[in-house]
Order: structure tokens, then sequence, then C-alpha cells
């Protein structure tokens, strides 16, 4: 018998994964029908979503079986009073290799202060100061998911110091990991460069408020690809107004695409990039998709099943 | 019996060995006295040197057992005729770990088109392009020394499909390894980053001339914290004007400090960093002089001994 899929994840991303969906779900050996606009609602076995897709009411789905996320985020959706089916997030390998290659990338640019190379080239041979190597440079990766194990674990392959935090207690091998309030204050009062890699939820948002600035080291870096409410934009600015945060990368935002007349586009100690530390890759994420419908199909438990609770 | 040492690597690294030195020595089990300015030669039993240090005319020294080089290169001393002890090169492992770190940092960056942001911060979101991950884009590293091995292990680590290159054949774990003029135009051909990490020899002198750069892919970028005469410079600058080349961030050059009128520091598609990618540590750097002296002293062979032939 042939499953039904919808494909509800918006009109933009189809040609991304028209050729990558149908070669998954074969592979995975399901026979599937891939349905888009609007299908018979008790017709759909399975739901492939993106946050800007094409439900908002959830509830007439009523023999999907599960609603397949595309993206890693879920607060758009997970709190969604009609959507009674089971949430899986995506968790793409693509995904997560090209958020490490974002945060090293980012890290190792404020590590080795490549700004004032990059702006300043006017002749003047300044190597009078060794910059420390890394060793010798805390780090702190907040959130330990998934995305932020994996930062964490290369920051750490390269030698940087890394301190881990989670909401609620983790271990992660070969790291120094702290949990709450306590926990926070004491990898914040420690950490040169910051990593934000949470999920956004009530007990994150604002996570990085005025409080918790002054807590770090003066002319402390912060990269956020996580998520842009975890930082209290206004605080945010003030501390680097006055150096107390020497700089910020930030690849995520209340408001996306970031508003032109936004004050980070103009700070100077401010780099935005535009939600591209990573994305899902098609090719990679068809795959996670597909194996999904074959557990579910299988009678098997899904995989990245989103706990409504937690949030995430 | 007291070991005679002279620091002749010059008055402005000696502050930072003062420590350092006599502590390492000490570790070592080393009874150690260190000379400054012109000791006796005949009672000197190990020099200390650097380029621009104290010393032109070694053939006074009749007793000294080894010349310990507190720097990677030694093409400004192995010259030198009345050099006839042996000579050992640093392998420091504080200047490994810098070296990587800038290598890495600099290969991210431009894998990541870092500058595009940090120059172009103009209130537009570009966000349609989706870059590739490391796993598609080939990277090379000229030469396999301690520091192209440690380089390339970290890029492999991240994912970067890295091919190693050096004149004679060698085998590195986990890595695709070239060697020879058909090696070479085959890396050279698919490395969409090349870095050089070649000791400076009569044979790599111009090694990536205006024929190796025509062999590479449109836009290549280059990283260059080896030698700054690996490189011809007016093939560079026409490969780069054309836009052959990307990219080159260079960090050595065939006259240091680079001249101020030098056409490197206004090219748009070079950056100039001042020779800072690795620097000898003095607090690794001394232990590895002490181990080479304890070495003398045990008649057991010294450490990184430097073959005269090949020059490094």
């Amino acid at each position: 018998m042939s499953v039904t899929v919808y494909f509800a994840a918006g009109r933009l991303l189809w040609p991304e994964y028209e050729a990558h969906l149908p070669e998954a779900l074969r592979e995975a050996g399901i026979d599937a029908t891939i349905r888009h606009g609007a299908p018979d609602p008790a017709a759909v076995d399975y739901i492939v979503f993106a946050p800007g897709g094409d439900i908002t009411d959830f509830s007439p789905f009523v023999n999907c079986k599960a609603v397949l996320n595309l993206w890693a985020g879920v607060e758009k959706i997970v709190g969604n009073p009609t959507l009674t089916q089971p949430l899986a997030r995506m968790v793409d390998p693509g995904l997560t290799e090209g958020m490490v290659e974002y945060v090293v990338g980012h890290v190792l640019r404020h590590h080795l202060g490549m700004d004032a190379h990059i702006l300043g080239q006017d002749g003047v041979w300044r190597n009078e100061v060794l910059p420390p190597i890394a060793r010798e440079r805390p780090v702190a990766v907040l959130g330990l998911g998934a995305l932020g194990q994996a930062a964490a674990q290369a920051l750490a392959a390269l030698n940087f110091p890394v301190m881990g935090w989670s909401r609620s207690a983790k271990t992660v091998r070969g790291m120094d990991c702290h949990s709450g309030e306590a926990g926070l204050a004491r990898v914040l009062g420690k950490a040169e460069i910051v990593v934000l890699l949470l999920p956004l939820t009530p007990d994150t948002t604002n996570l990085m408020d005025a409080g918790r600035l002054a807590l770090m080291p003066e002319g402390a870096f912060i990269v956020n690809p996580g998520r842009g409410a975890l930082i209290d934009d206004d605080a945010l600015l003030a501390a680097l107004d006055t150096g107390r945060i020497g700089h910020a990368t930030l690849d995520v935002f209340r408001t996306e695409p970031l508003p032109p007349d936004h004050p980070f586009w103009a700070h100077p100690r401010v780099t935005v990039t535009p939600h591209i530390a990573a994305d899902t890759r098609a090719v990679t994420a068809a795959r996670v998709v597909a194996e999904n419908i074959r557990r579910g199909e299988a009678g098997e438990p899904f995989l990245h099943l989103v706990d409504r609770a937690r949030g995430y």
C-alpha cells in the first residue's frame, strides 16, 4: 500500500527536495506518493513541514502519523494547539557540519584577531604582541544538544579549554560541563568567547541579559548562531558600546531578514551574517525524513521526537 | 661539571627566556651556566641561536657540541660555511599549535566567505546562496613536515578533503599524499584552497610561479604562513588582478617588515599579516633546548637535527 506524504514546507523549498526526497524514500523501501497544495487531509500519512509552510491548522489531518520538521528549531510550531500529531525535529548531519564550521571559523576569527588585519591593511607592520594560543583561551558553549556538542568537541580538538553549559545537568565525555543558574555564572565569568546554541524556550528567552553580560570578562566575544531571542538586543548594544563585550557575531535575529535600520548593522562591534550558519542540506535531510517514515511504517520509534513539555 | 650555554639569540629574545630557560635546564637535571655577550669561545658547550643573533663566525667555538636554533626555519644559518657543529631546528609544540590555529582559521575564513560579511555590513540580507560544506571543498597542504602534517590533520578533522604534497614521497596516515612535479600538478589542479608550509630551499624558491598558479581552479585561495620566497610575488599579483586567484593571505615575505609601499598592502585581494602565524613560545621551546642539551651530555642523538644536504 502506498504512503501519502504531504510536502507542506513551502513552495521555495520544493526545488531542493524534488530529486532528493523521492530518491531517499525509494532507498528506504517506501512506496510513497508526494502531494502538494491542498490534498484530502484524511488521506495524508505524513507531513513534511518547515516554518512558513502551508499549514496553520493541523486538526484536519486525522490520520497523520507524524509531522516531520525540516528545521532543527521547532519554536514556531511546537506551541500550535492544533498540532496533536507526533512532531520530529531535523537533525541533519550536513546541518551539523555546517554549524561546526561556522562556530569554529568565527571563534578562531575572534581568537586570532583577524578583523584587525582584514580591515586594517594600512602598511604598518604590527607584530609586537604575541597572541595567546588556544589552550590559553577559555571558550564556552551554551547548549549541549547535537549542535552544541559537535561544536564544543571541534573546539576542544583545537586545544581550546571548553566549558559546556546546559539548563539541566548533562555529561559530555572530555568536557567540563556545568548546569543551572550557578553553573551559568561560573561559565560566563571565565569565558572569553561564548557560543550560543540553545533552543529557544520561555526559559532561554533573553538568557543573555544585562546582568549575565556583565559577568563576562572585559572584551569577551559572543557568537550566536542559535536563536536571536536568546539575547536581549538592547542590553547587548549597551555592553558593546562600553566595550565590556568586545564583539558580537550574530547569525539569528528576532526579525529576519534583520531590518536595514536595525542598529546591529551599523555597530562597529557587530558582525551580522544572514542566517547562514547552518542550513538543512536536502540530500542528507531527505534521508532523515525517509528513515522516519520507514520507522513509522515499521512501528518503530521516531527519531528526534520533540518533547512538548520542554519545547524542543 | 657545569655546562656552559651561550645564549646568542639576540638581546630582544632574552627577556622571554630569562625565567624559562634556567627552569627548563634545572628540570632536565642540567647544571648549566648561561653566558651572554662575548664569552671565551673555547669554553662554550652549546649555542642557543636565532637569526639576527650575536654570531656570524662559528669557527672559534671549537668545543661546541651543538647549535640549537630557536626557529623552525634555518635557511639563514644552514649555508654559513663556518658552521660545522651539529645544528638543530626548533620544533616547538606551542609554535605548532599556533600555526594550526592560523591555518585552520584562515582556511575557514576563506571557505565561509567571512570577508564579505566583515567588510560589507550594508543592511542587505543576502542568504540566497548556500555555501558548500567542508567535505565539498578540496584543500591542499604543500609541505608535510611537523607543521604541515599538524595543519593537514586539523583540516581533515573538520571534514575538508585534504591533499598533501611534499617534494619527496611521504606517507601520512589518513591523508591523500602526493609528491614530485606530476603530483604537484594534480594537487594544484583540484585544490580550492592551498596552504604553503614548505621549507625554503633552492628547490622550493618561487615554487608558486605563473605556471603553477595557472593550474589552480578559478578563484582559488592561497594561505602562506611558510616562507615568503615560496611565491613569485609578481606572478601572484598578476593572478590576483585577473581573479584567477581569489585571495591570498600572506604572513611571510621576502623582506620583513613588508615595506609600506609594497603592492601587497594595497591589493584588495591580499591580506597581509605581520609574521604572526606561529612564533616560538619560550615556555615550551626552553624545554626542547634543555632536552637537547641533556641528550648531548648523555651521548644520545639530538632531536630535530638539520640535514645540511637537504637544507632543513
